[in-house]
């Protein structure tokens, strides 16, 4: 599935209150990275996922996402060297879903936003609390950030 | 999971008639590749499988499969570069399972027996086609055959 992402640092002062939106905490970690694709390993709440991402523009990339059993996505884990651990939050603004991702661990302080798009030209509202675009940046791209 | 799995060559001339045996069409390829792990694209019969295999011991790996939509897989396949091709037949010998793979295009002619095993010291009674064992050959490996 073809997914177009467009990614924004987070003005941190003036998110609404996060605890009342809907969050799952997230830890993830890559099996396998090349230039162009990656493997990926998640556990989103209780849940365990695989997913394959193809395509080196970080707006537009070819994702395949499976559930997997947690217990695999756990063991799996273990293999990935690093991981990243996140908490998410699920926000609508003027009627667009932004998934609000506040790091933890040596990320913390890190604050990214995310909306999925449905063409490249989507047109949405900039909520308040929207920073800088960085969709771009490559080193704001999970895989990089895990290297931090 | 752990799979144990030993590999042989066949003689193919003592074989019995194979087609009195269940069979699947396979066409797999391998979207990442490092030394230590692997991510395998396979088609079988009209399903979908993603696995990853870990471990460089062609004997003792860990493996993590699971089935995902045929369409995926095919799409999947696309961007494996190369991929190959066989038929695998299960066969029974003395109450022991046999995975016979007679390998298509340019491995026409490869024809490979493998058992699963549940411990490493597991006996078993060679069947008369059996020939040569080849696990721990690297060339025989499906990763490497491929290359061929």
């Amino acid at each position: 599935m073809l997914e177009i992402e467009r990614k924004f640092l987070v003005i941190s002062t003036q998110l609404p209150d996060l605890d009342s939106w809907e969050n799952h905490e997230i830890q993830q970690g890559y099996l396998m990275v090349e230039p162009d694709k990656s493997l990926r390993i998640r556990i989103k709440g209780k849940k365990g996922f695989l997913t394959i991402k193809l395509g080196s523009n970080a707006l537009i990339r070819e994702e395949f996402e499976y559930e997997i059993p947690v217990e695999d996505a756990r063991s799996l884990l273990t293999k990935c060297g690093a991981t990243l651990h996140k908490m998410r939050y699920d926000l609508i603004f003027e009627g667009k879903h932004w998934e609000v991702d506040v790091f933890k661990g040596n990320l913390e302080g890190l604050i990214l936003a995310e909306i999925e798009l449905s063409d490249v030209g989507e047109l949405f509202i900039n909520p308040p609390w929207l920073g800088k675009e960085v969709t771009e940046d490559p080193k704001y791209l999970n895989v990089n950030l895990i290297k931090v």
